[in-house]
């Protein structure tokens, strides 16, 4: 009992909710309202400002937004990483600020959007979704990351602290080449990629998953196995319904004319594309594999069973004609002539005999034993 | 009998005609012919009017179609709602004021049409399905919502009075910026926008009923959790039937070159498509996750079903062969000698012991207990 | 064993051969030979004429196909219906008087195109299935229509005389503003639009076929039901081949750019793909429910299987073993001691009922009962 | 025994292999290398030459390739028919005649080719399969055919002498009017033609063998029915690989801007068009009825399997505790005091009867009876 | 237990990883930079150099990649073969002296890649799969082959050292007109070619398994037969995984305009491209075929399962009733008047033969024997 409700909570926690778009939250706003629709959270939001330029390098960690003003103008590459979207108020400054759209604004702090990439001819907005893998409840989490490209600027909206940005910024600060002598627009794939490149590690963990199954219906196959493929088949659902969309976005990015993103750049989106399509190959593989392998547990299951069933009937057929012979002769009647007589006894075994003979020899010419 | 009886009135009630069109109502009348097809309806039809401008609004609630017509030539942007299409005069007079095709009364009027949206040059004419979901029959029911665009006027069709276009009144009222300094083409986006974000609300409802069956899956399944499971699948396709075709009306209104859709107004439109796009997205999630757990409750239903084979399999295999070693010695032969060997009694008792030993030690060897 | 026959005396009469294209009947002939594919028929071929403008009416019914010639240079519009498509001396001069292709007359009289759309230039030639559904054998049937349209001209084609058309001939006769003075074109339409609507009276009867199933299946399934299930599947599967061709056939009349049809007949030609999109979507809405009816009855049905060896299963193990009991103290052995203890046949029953209150304790923490 | 070893060889002679490509036949030889792929053939090679124009015929049987030569630069069509692509020189002999590209000759004599058409600009290469359908294996076997067609000039490639053609040399030899006055874009045409046409013989065959089934179905259903229904249905497997790429071959003939083939021509090869996706929508419903009948009769087996689990419950539910009744007084206790009283035995015999009704009652409200 | 470990450890060897990708052993680090992902190897990368103009034909065979600079300005064909992709300094090297982007680089040492072309103006990288079957294992395993083309340059980079290239090689040796006189382009051909001819031989190899399991079903169908068909059907997935892009990739070398491929080589892709096509057919068809087999294995299984349940429910349902018979009148009561009557035990047996002959009859005409 205690055991069921844990798995409510379990469903409550991690569940169900995953796959409602909670869009509902802000049923009747006007359009262009800034409405939070994530989990509740307590922390401040944090801004982290990285601005470099092949020689120079400056970074900033601040709670003010307007500290990130001041780089607008400059001809450095800025990248102003927000950590909470929760906090609509720097939503709105940084927006105003850098002249976005209130539709985009909007869907930055809606963190139920489905990935897509919009271009607003100055102001390129991209929505992705990063991925974790929860080890504890074996689930996949997904966490909405906004990105906006301006001419030497890239905002990068997280709805919490992550560390899926740290080598980018080890690039920036180790000076590699390409990285620093690039514009905005490198900066953004570079963040892309990173987010992409993370994919991989989910995919490894699920696929972990997927072979310890395998493991465990080769040696013990138990109901949880099955209740555990299930289990995962969802998870690829949702792994699926995050990363399918994105082929569009990436694609659309390394193929579209938009003119902020340069042509030097674009070999490195096409990469990042092929990387997309290697993770959406690998989850319909996956998908492939684990309903082959529900299949074979399937079956097993199955053989198992008509197992069984031949072995009752054999058992059955063998002794149900035997007793009745006994029972006629664990009758009670005073005139049954065959009782008196001295070599109806071994008869009747001799009967038995035969007859069991006989049965066995059907069943082995049917192949049943 | 009487649960029975009440649930073939259920289905007459909300089943499957939901799932009909009626268009052949209308059969053998020629095009053009306005015919309503819907529910009957005894209520007058009414008529609501807001007209407005950055700084003026005027409102009125009439029955006389009369009075919309004054609007035609003003510069403000004018609302006229028409709640019931059952009163078919008021559409001609409209049709005739405003100049629309005999075949667009038509459609607003059979209210079985598909969504869709057809381009006259100077008339926008648009139909959606506005949802609703019924909380005490747990099904979902779609009425028609029949667009039309022109310069400066949008009117809107409902087969009876609803509330899913409040919220855009409110802001109309309130003088809210952008709806108020915008033309028609943003009011028919607001219209749309209100009825696309009603979906979530429905869809929020299908899910928590989603979610109730799983959590009656894991404490205790019955026959009905199966039969929900395919009652809410049905909802799905229903839901599906009216939304899918949303896609390419709405992707059609922000791509295509209309000229009465101003450019500012496009990236709303993209908002909505966005968001339709959400809607499908989830009604395909939830039709996988609810395939998913019906395999998983067929497969609890199976692997109980193969449990109970196993107990039956092994009490019957260890008893039938005892019961017919004590049929032997119940046999009433004269001439038994084992009868009278004192020790036979206890020998047959070591017999039947090691035979169900050995017999448990087999089915242990395979796996069966 | 009457039934049987009775059955393949059906499957012959309306069953497989419906589904079998009969091209082959012409095989080895040259291209353009005009051979009757069709079921015999007796009757002489009639043909119908109606030549009308705004003001004049004319309308004629021979069987000589000689008096539809004068008619050909009028600029009048002029609608001739051919009744019969077995008689090709009509065919071969009508043909020849209109200047048609001779791959036309081929496909008009090999009655098992799938439905078409070409253009020749000056003549579009047009092939529809017209449905009807046979209330006895409740089964569809279909019947083809050969439509040509030239300029100032409209020729159909029936297998045999219907009364589909006869709405459209009322309309003409009436003076209906609209298709009284539009050209051949409108009329084109009206007459394709008069098939279509049809579909909705076919569709119709097998919806309340699906529905009449639907009620018997919670009331009282029966086998028959299921039988029932796979018929009705199956004319869908016949439905389906017969309309799903038309989408591309009155989507390419609406938008190609045909000389022949004017800007004017467009809107309605786009009025009529709409309706045939609501068809195909609605025969695929039937596909989904019937699937689902199939698989809640399937399930209800293994349902009752499971219930009935859950049963068995409680009643044999928990008599099994208390016979085995009784079989016991059955024994003849002369050297029994129990048999002499008074105390002995009471503790039999005591073991026996504590046993079974076990067995029933156990059952239900399994929760069988 | 040998009924296994039979239905191996049949497999050998007919089954599997018909599904593989047997390209690495000439695997590491260089592209252009003239390599036969089919079975051993013994018969010599033979060429038919038909030379024809509006007024002149020519007719001759030979076996050496140079007599076709002197046809290449009459302005006469000139249909060369080469049975047997065996003998390697003839092809080698012809190509160079005609100036034919390696790759073509290569795929002329590698008799394993999906069906394509290729425009070598003065050249049109055409593949095809030609099916015949064995009466005695129930199989369908499929033949290569290559053609290529030249100003005045066709050739055909046939494994072996066939008589599918046959009825287009009867219309050259009749002097048909078309044929006779068109150029060799039309003899190509006719001759595809033909090949379609012939599929329906095909598909009439299998679809009588469908028929015959669903008789068999209907009026004592057997294990042998469920294996034809899967042999039907890879024939269908193959029969479909065989026909799809036909659908974009045709499609491109009738399409495509190849100066070769004559606007005259085009509508020709539409009317084969229309063929082509009457014969693959044939093969689908085919695939659909046979999918259909499947069910049905998975479903009757389960029916009747039903029917039998329910027998057995009912019996041995209703007999298993009257043995145990009458086990418990077949025990030999000397202290059973009920056996001493004279009304228990009648009083069992009421018990029992009572308990049978019961349980009657109890399986008729289940509605097991 | 021993065979489960050898099955755990085959599937560690051959099993599972051989779908993960494992671009995350990159994870973090910067786009370009090279990173072997394959399995470690310990031989040294070899360099195989072959050029060849018509006349002139120079081979070399070496460790070191600057012997294969000098070639770089020459007008001839020059081949360079890198076996061993795991020595990062080779590929650095090489690709600074020929120029090529970074992203190709890493492209080349992640073996991970799917298959995709890739155009770079004056270079053409394209990413193949080598697969080859293992006999032992029966399992596929893919290779990954990277090809740069560059005016009069080829450049192969291999996992390992194979002999896919030898039939190349010997026609380049044997001075082949083709090969010698056509330039990088056509060499470039000749490889792709190669290894798409090898999948024939792994196709051969897979079907020849398929047809082994048939031959087993049909004999002696076991539980093995039916695991092996999974671990075919999944064989499959990886085939296809593999083999799919390359229809995109090969299209995309025959189809467009990229400069580098010349016009007389052109015809060769498409041809290429064919084969292409083929393989995937033949995949796709081996699934259907394996699908099919799977079915009817498991209605055969079926059959079998029902045939077994017929006999116990005959041999039950008969003998049950007559045990009780027995049973009653082995009762002890001692006032059973019919146990003194003579003619009652050969009554008793009357009784059981009749009830005997009637059941034997209901169950013919139920047609259960």
């Amino acid at each position: 009992m205690a055991a069921k409700e844990a798995a409510i909570d379990e469903i409550k926690a991690l569940g169900f909710s995953r796959f409602l778009p909670e869009v509902h939250k802000k049923k009747g706003k006007p359009p262009g309202t800034i409405h939070y629709t994530g989990k509740e959270r307590k922390e401040e939001a944090t801004i982290d400002i990285i601005d470099y330029t092949k020689i120079s390098l400056e970074e900033k960690s601040t709670k003010k937004v307007e500290d990130a003003f001041p780089y607008k103008d400059k001809k450095s590459v800025t990248w102003i990483n927000v950590n909470g979207v929760h906090d609509i108020s720097i939503l709105e400054k940084l927006g105003a600020n850098l002249g976005l759209h209130p539709l985009i604004l909007e869907d930055i702090a809606n963190v139920n959007q489905r990935p897509k990439v919009e271009d607003y001819d100055k102001t390129i907005f991209v929505v992705l979704k990063m991925l974790a893998y929860n080890e504890k409840t074996k689930a996949v989490h997904g966490e909405q990351l906004g990105l906006i490209l301006q001419k030497n600027t890239v905002v990068s909206f997280q709805e919490q602290e992550g560390d899926v940005f740290n080598p980018v910024r080890e690039r920036i600060r180790k000076g590699r080449k390409v990285i620093r002598s690039s514009g905005s627009d490198y900066l953004l794939y570079a963040l892309i990629d990173g987010v992409v490149d993370h994919y991989f590690s989910v995919l490894e963990k699920v696929g972990e998953g997927i072979e310890e199954l395998e493991k465990e219906l080769i040696t013990r196959p138990q109901t949880k196995t099955q209740a555990d493929m299930y289990r995962i088949k969802r998870e690829l659902i949702l792994l699926r319904k995050s990363v399918w969309p994105l082929r569009e976005v990436i694609g659309s990015l390394h193929r579209n004319e938009m003119k902020i993103i340069s042509k030097q750049t674009k070999p490195y989106f096409r990469d990042t594309y092929d990387h997309t399509i290697q993770v959406i190959d690998t989850i319909e593989t996956f998908r492939d594999l684990l309903s082959g392998m529900l299949d074979s547990y399937l079956s097993a299951i199955s053989n198992k069973m008509n197992e069984t069933m031949k072995v009752l009937t054999i058992i059955a057929t063998v002794f149900i004609p035997l007793t009745f012979i006994a029972g006629i002769y664990g009758m009670n009647f005073e005139f049954m002539p065959e009782l008196k007589i001295w070599w109806f006894y071994p008869l009747v075994w001799l009967v038995m005999i035969v007859l069991v003979g006989f049965m066995l020899f059907y069943f082995r010419r049917k192949r049943w034993i």
